[in-house]
């Protein structure tokens, strides 16, 4: 039986997806200090020229540059899989398939930005990339890509993240980048926040406010600084996740599909996926696409659009989107990269109009999903990942009550090897759901957006 | 440009070559304590009576059941991937491919038995397996072949890799297997040298005798004992690799391949490359072949071809094979796969016979190989994989110098992603090159292998 559905190489998608150009709604562009729009030239201390361009572009269709394919061809495209053992066990009419993104050298979909934007600051004479990291994916992914273009990486990375993960460390090192614990004493931004809390746990605003200032005082100017997730372009670079897949169900005899599914926390490997089917759904298909989130950090599904910044220190303009308040401080969930408190502006303005029907689930919910997934299909995912299942598992429930014969494509965004020590705590029955209360998330609001500019729709 | 080769699902091999039935020399079956061969019933309370037939059998090509098939199919084939970027890097003229086996779910070449083993018991009727594992690579790949089987699974870990390794623990445990500490209070043996010494780290001779004790005092008559590597039948199993090879290679326009490379432990991830060329070298094509080991456990290339037992504790037959002697116990690598005192006895009768030419190499150059393969390349592999790319940058830099367009074919037995502590201790210069003696070689030979029986060339 046919469980796996490889594209030839020849048949990789040559452009991107720009949903910015079919997107519903008015277009609300980042914010300065002033409360102004920002113009191009204002990111260029910290982004290349090309990337911003990209980022404003509202290009339909974008050539992938022969450099980026050849990068990317190293492990794409990736396999569209189905998942036939998940079905029996399930007893599902429903046919579920999944793009299986970990099979990169990280072990997710992010090196599919990693490399382009690696890239195209080389292109524009950058030697050496700024970031920071939560959990480690991004900075692993940012390292790797660098190495392979020979350039130099500097990753920030959470202070007890560092502490906990040392093997994220490792792999960063081990493509050739640095990584140190933020906050760190090589920022201005670092030094102040470890002068008032030596003791502090770090944070990713906090990191990227230091891998920003990092990046914009360098004096040789060959530093910029990348993101991995959040940004137009981010969301852009991802889009061969969806542009494959569709590709490969066309290859499968999948003439419709009915629901598209993927984990969300900056967005960009459920953007990754959905963005082109959400073009097929603007088109006028009747498509069911769902961001599935933490209901510990539910920012698309109790957060307000509003205008907020990307980090603490509020060095990143202001963006309009869906955000628990740039200072929230989400629960200690095993899928660190759902802990963002914003949500990329695209996905945000795309659930504001009502393309998408985004929902959360509780961790515990999330681990039974992965454990099923693990015994069945025999993978062990990410836990962000598992929020994806779950919300799969729902859905192939809900076509078995209703007797339809639903076809169900999801994001495996990442694998779980990384990340057993989640698994150990489950099965021990230490975890416990974690919930956001309505009092906190009206504190956090009152704290952070109220009084911010309010996009328009 | 094709870095990577896909071979179709309907293109899978649907035979294993058992070189049994094509290799030079006489025979030499396992022996019982009398000192006489052991038959096939004998070894019924260990192994079910269908892979004792595969153990023993002489026919060259044995079907693969569509059940295996249907397992196999879940990650395999695996991707065949030329290594463009390292070549550029060495400035050979040399073609490297190698074979992708981290692509299956528990990152290793290891589940292609772990799956036909599981198999095979189950349609003879068995309900539990009980296995030995060292770093943890095959207890965590016959856990994933029992969970896709709904099988028990029970596995003895090496108590050292047990504490240093917890999170192989619950990646057997997310599949279903049960894992505990070796040695044990659970069987004789194990009680026996806890008495002795009950801080013992524990050892894989050790396990493998309260593995094999476990499975045969099961009174239900429904558990049975499986290993890892070693024997025919496993080195069977394997050969799915170097025939997939055989035919991607094909796909990709090469007519001869010039050198075949593995790192040998056990030796099965070698075999399972090799012996597909093997078959073509006794048939006259002119073929190097090369098992890598480690010059701390140079099995091949120091140790006798003797009859020698698998284990410490004397549980298993005495097998004709090179070895160090049951109880030599190698020193601390960070390559634990490699560190076993004994070989295959179809890869050491092939090496005996001079169809292979085996070399050892120290840890440092191996280490500094794999990160040349990870900055170039892209991935990060298994400390004992190392080995097998040290190897083959020796043989790209010989074609170098020789102006020869040689293309060589390597195996990457998995990935490195749990192995990364050995990276980082790597990096910081903690790692030295570590061999074996003379005057402890001629030691445990001594205690071990003098006046055992000695096999027929």
């Amino acid at each position: 039986m046919a469980v796996k559905i490889f594209l030839d190489e020849t048949d990789i998608p040559r452009q991107w997806y720009n949903i910015a150009a079919d997107l519903p709604g008015t277009p609300n562009p980042p914010l300065g200090p002033d409360g102004n729009p920002i113009s191009p030239d204002m990111l260029a201390p910290v982004f290349p020229m090309n990337l911003i361009e990209q980022e404003v572009s509202q290009e339909r269709w974008i050539d992938i540059p022969e450099g980026v394919l050849d990068l990317l061809y190293r492990w794409r495209p990736s396999p569209l899989r189905r998942a036939v053992h998940l079905e029996k066990y399930l007893g599902t009419p429903a046919k579920i398939f999944f793009k299986d993104e970990s099979v990169s050298p990280a072990g997710s979909h992010k090196p599919n930005t990693a490399v382009a934007q690696a890239w195209y600051n080389k292109e524009f004479g950058i030697k050496k990339l700024t970031t920071e990291t939560g959990a480690g994916q991004w900075g692993s992914a940012l390292s790797h890509a660098c190495a392979l273009l020979g350039m130099e990486c500097k990753v920030f990375m959470v202070r007890i993240s560092f502490d906990q993960k040392p093997f994220r460390k490792a792999m960063m090192e081990t493509w050739g980048g640095t990584c140190i614990a933020s906050p760190s004493m090589e920022t201005n931004a670092g030094r102040e926040i470890l002068a008032k809390m030596p003791d502090t746990p770090g944070s990713l605003g906090i990191a990227i406010s230091e891998a920003v200032e990092a990046a914009v005082t360098d004096t040789t100017g060959q530093t910029r600084y990348s993101l991995g997730s959040v940004l137009n372009h981010v969301m852009l670079h991802q889009t061969i996740i969806g542009l494959e897949a569709q590709k490969q169900l066309k290859i499968a005899g999948i003439k419709k599909v009915d629901t598209v599914i993927g984990c969300a926390g900056g967005g960009s490997n459920f953007a990754g996926l959905a963005f082109p089917f959400a073009q097929d759904k603007i088109n006028g298909q009747d498509i069911e696409i769902i961001p599935v989130e933490p209901a510990s950090c539910p920012t698309l599904t109790r957060a307000p659009f509003a205008y907020d910044h990307g980090d603490v220190a509020k060095m990143t303009p202001m963006l309009a989107m869906h955000s628990l308040g740039h200072d929230f401080v989400p629960a200690p969930i095993h899928a660190g990269g759902l802990r963002y408190h914003g949500m990329a502006p695209l996905v945000s303005q795309a659930v504001a109009q009502g393309l998408m029907d985004p929902i959360s689930i509780k961790q515990l919910e999330c681990y039974e999903a992965a454990m099923i997934f693990a015994r069945t299909e025999g993978m062990i995912v990410a836990p962000e990942t598992s929020h994806a299942i779950a919300a799969t598992i729902r859905k192939a429930k809900e076509a078995k009550e209703e007797g339809k014969e639903r076809v169900i494509v999801f994001n495996l965004s990442g694998h779980g090897l990384m990340d057993l020590n989640g698994y150990s705590r489950y099965m021990a029955g230490e975890l416990v759901n974690l919930e956001l209360s309505q009092e906190e998330l009206d504190d956090t609001l009152e704290r952070s957006i109220k009084g911010n500019p309010v996009p328009k729709l």
